[in-house]
């Protein structure tokens, strides 16, 4: 029987790394020119870093790694007895795999406070697990990339994070993403408005569904939830939220007026606006959209999304917020922290679906030099010694053939891997080097084979 | 309490992630101009892929990972009453993290042989973890960079490995490391001739202390291990063993006359030995060192082990060899398997002490545009944006100074940071920029101050 892989994780094959790494990279580059810098983390954390910071049902999903040697002699009788797994957990396991970049990054600032100079911009690439159900574009390990400041309120990073979408999208290809915008306050101004702080969730989930069911039908469910028509009847606006974002936000403007945190909200959004009007955008097109309720158990202020380019059938492609007290859960209070994650996978799909990764170059030889007579491969591995040293990727057949069919398979392996020149054979300080592609066929020196392909 | 990590973890700074990105960038572009493509595998395989493939120890250093749910509703009564912790762990725990990157390797291949050209080389740079005691320079979780070809008996494959040795470190600044080479041929050589075929590692750990005790006290050893007097006299030649590598291999090949295998193991080491004369080494130097005796247990031909340059103490900072039967372990039979690996934390700590890291970039913004005044933003924004479009690392202080404090709190920002460029205000579309190390102050358009950095 042949060997397999845990469920709900991957082999990356060598194309698929290659690809990856582009996608990396150009992450990375940008991150770099906004002035973030990268931090890493151990893969495990003790658990009660992570226990209890993604509610219960995070809880459920963090891997945890069992402890070394006789762990069960250090489970007490009474609670061996139980058997139950919850409780036995607590005892025989003290580490657990990373769940997100986030909570691991708030323990580095705490932890690490004093080394720190704030703002601190940092970024973070790194796996994470979760053991969720698989599914289509969901994995139990999975790359994020995220990028935050802690330290700062400005609103001027939340203007470079729109940015920063942007300018990663446009590097990528990825033309025509929308970043969607919302901020909680504005949320927490129509709750207060419409009289009803605890339905908010309730408000907004029926709001998104607009598209679909129509303003009858939005009406209707948020009557089922207990919103009084008179509440729905001061946001109505809301269903016939179109226009520029500039006009969302007049219109929010005048249904928001009693309400001052609701008005905050509108404020803040409107200097992003205006900001980012300034400054343009490459490829990417800024959106309020108030029925965005993406972590509203969290964020505090902006609330970011980005949807794929309309063409492809995709969920969010990154998303991120400002939270007011992300260092708190581990005692650093009043530092406010704002950040954006890029979601690799669905990036990755969706430039596969586009055909972006047509330029990316695959980490293959350039050159192969076939292996036909072991008396000639001293003066092959002399030269392909001077290409690697020209930078380019060169490398010989190991095996000298002895056969027509052992010829052969060398073809065959120069034809599968896609080579683009091959060396057969030399005479004095000439190889015959052969452009797989065309065919054409030349005698050149070393240095005449260099100069041919840079 | 401040929060902490695991011991035998590591959060790793901006700093450090930029030198360690330095090493893996070095290393895995040798690997691509060598002709390695990279593959990635899952951080944690199923156990039965993993247990056992590393002697007892290795399974006791082996993380686990408990499983999901409600595990222990699946342990019956007679195992639950009997509270072990080994057979517990095969009930509750069916996955393990990564313990190295051969085994999974291994399992990749076979998974995988009928998407793979053969002979196949790939290149693996991935985090592994074992639970193993802490100390100086030993890690829980620590990273492998491995280069192996399977599916090819040919030692031009030795070769080239030697050259990537010695390409990375010449590479990475590192001049005058030591590959020492060995076979296990000669090893198995020296016990035939010997008579004492049992006695192959006592033997090889009495001589490996030649250094420190002598001849005579490595033959007392070796008589009191139970070889006998005349046995050690046929290899007598090994205690006065220098000279080059083409000297050593004469006198082994004198010493070994009665072994097919060790003679077969000399000439191995002199192809090798000869082709690199030929091909010359940049900065390494390769020895032929009979003691080595590293991965014994696997390797069946070459063994390789480099040292780090003299002036250093410390272990060996590569190794590596040849394996017969890598994939053997997965059903897949008679595929050699060659390679060497690379270890990324100790070389780092060499390139420390020897001061190789000046000349790695650290990760941090070129020019900060300070923010004394709101009203100056959105043109410092502009021009921010026109830098990072030209490469150029560039940010806005976020927050704006409303006190002479919260100044002083910027410029210690970016001493602290040390930036080299500082944007203080800008008249109409002019910019003060100062160069922090001199001092200098000059008035500059955007496009004279990209300019000037580039």
């Amino acid at each position: 029987m042949k060997p397999s892989i845990p469920k709900g994780t991957r082999d990356f094959s060598s194309t698929e790394v290659a690809k990856r790494n582009y996608i990396f990279s150009i992450i990375k580059q940008s991150f770099e020119h906004f002035g973030f810098q990268p931090i890493e983390t151990p893969s495990f954390e003790k658990s009660e870093t992570l226990m209890g910071k993604y509610g219960e049902e995070g809880d459920r999903l963090i891997f945890k790694i069992l402890n070394s040697g006789d762990y069960l002699s250090k489970v007490n009788d009474d609670l061996y007895t139980a058997k139950d797994s919850q409780k036995m957990t607590a005892k025989i396991s003290e580490k657990a795999l990373r769940y997100d970049l986030t909570v691991p990054f708030a323990r580095y600032v705490v932890q690490h406070q004093n080394d720190i100079t704030f703002p601190f911009k940092r970024y973070q690439i790194q796996p994470v697990w979760r053991a969720d159900r698989p599914q289509k574009g969901r994995f139990r390990e999975f790359y994020q990339c995220d990028a935050d400041v802690v330290g700062s309120t400005s609103l001027w990073q939340e203007v470079d994070f729109v940015q920063l979408y942007d300018t990663v999208f446009s590097a990528l290809g990825l033309e025509g993403t929308t970043i969607k915008m919302n901020n909680r306050k504005i949320l927490a101004g129509i709750a207060e408005v419409i009289g009803a702080k605890d339905k908010l969730i309730d408000f907004t989930v029926a709001l998104d569904k607009l598209d679909k069911i129509g303003k009858d039908g939005v009406v209707k469910e948020m009557i089922a939830k207990g919103i009084s028509e008179t509440a729905i009847e001061k946001v109505a606006p809301l269903f016939d939220f179109s226009g520029s974002s500039a006009d969302k936000l007049t219109s929010l403007e005048g249904m928001l007026a009693d309400s001052e945190e609701g008005m905050a909200g509108v404020s803040e959004l409107r200097f992003i606006v205006q900001a980012i009007e300034e400054l343009g955008l490459t490829s990417a097109k800024l959106d309020v959209d108030v029925t965005l309720a993406r972590g509203l158990n969290y964020y505090t202020g902006a609330i970011f999304e980005v949807a794929a380019p309309e063409q492809v059938k995709m969920g969010s492609i990154g998303g991120g917020g400002r939270y007011d007290d992300l260092t708190g859960i581990f005692g650093l209070k009043d530092v406010s922290g704002v950040g954006i994650s890029f979601g690799l996978d669905r990036i990755y799909l969706v430039m596969e679906e586009l055909g972006l990764f047509e330029q990316v170059a695959l980490p293959k030889p350039k050159v192969v030099f076939l292996n036909f007579d072991e008396t000639e491969n001293i003066a092959k591995v002399k030269a392909i010694k001077t290409l690697r040293t020209a930078g380019i990727n060169a490398e010989l057949y190991p095996d000298t053939a002895t056969s027509n069919k052992q010829q052969k398979k060398q073809w065959k392996y120069v034809t599968n891997r896609g080579i683009e020149f091959v060396v057969t054979e030399v005479r004095e300080d000439k190889f015959t080097i052969k452009e797989m592609q065309g065919g054409e066929q030349k005698e050149l020196t070393v240095n005449e084979i260099v100069n041919l392909i840079n």
